[in-house]
């Protein structure tokens, strides 16, 4: 494997040691969401070249933001949450997802816990510009 | 919304014209999947910055190969699969993913049927440097 390295290994697990010093291992979406209950506060659970891919929960209403870097990808593993933007609402049911672009202003809502996978390059911060009490940490692995 | 300009709405479907002249709308992973039957034969729904996220439907063996320059991510959304590596196999199950570093030798496998969602940067060969019968043509959209 170029680059890589077996560094431990036994008959439940078995970890790759790789050119970013990751462990690689397969990531279960379902085991990952059960480490964690708070909302709009989303976990680092897999990188992919400059991207994270996060785990979330979202509950009630997010804020008003954007980013004006980057698009954005919201993929919802469980429940159902809406999209506010500003000339319309998008409704995401499981196993359903939809990218927000860069630069549009949006509000993501869910009337009942859901929850969602987020794409989006490493140093994204989730409430944009716009700051705010709901401004979580970044690079929190689960 | 900057940038972003509505073009068609009606009471079911609302799309978007952005800057990347794509229409945005809900992606549906089930109705997309049920569009082509194929193996080996990804079909993009959706990109995301310079990314694209691409399903595919798996069964057989693929082909050892390896991407020089990126990481390759699979979810599985339906079913299992394996992924060969050089040194040992990891199973993915429905709700699993796994982060193929880049530069690391891999070949799925699929028993039975399984559909996969993979994200990778614009322009990545499904077969890598290896070729064969089973490159896929890029940049096919469901």
């Amino acid at each position: 494997m170029v680059g890589s390295k077996i560094i431990f290994k036994n008959t439940n697990l078995c970890y790759i040691f790789n050119e970013k010093h990751m462990l690689q291992k397969v990531i279960n979406f379902k085991d990952k969401l059960a480490k964690f209950s708070e909302h709009w506060s989303p976990r680092v659970i897999a990188e992919m070249n400059d991207y994270q891919f996060k785990l979330a929960k979202f509950k009630d209403k997010f804020v008003w933001h954007d980013h004006q870097d980057t698009d954005e990808v919201f993929l919802v593993l469980k429940g159902s949450m809406s999209i506010e933007l500003s000339d319309h609402t998008v409704k995401l049911n499981e196993g359903e997802m939809f990218v927000v672009p860069k630069g549009t202003k949006h509000r993501p809502y869910a009337k009942e816990e859901c929850h969602v996978l987020l794409v989006e390059p490493r140093g994204v911060v989730n409430t944009g510009d716009s700051g705010g009490e709901l401004t979580a940490q970044n690079d929190v692995w689960v």
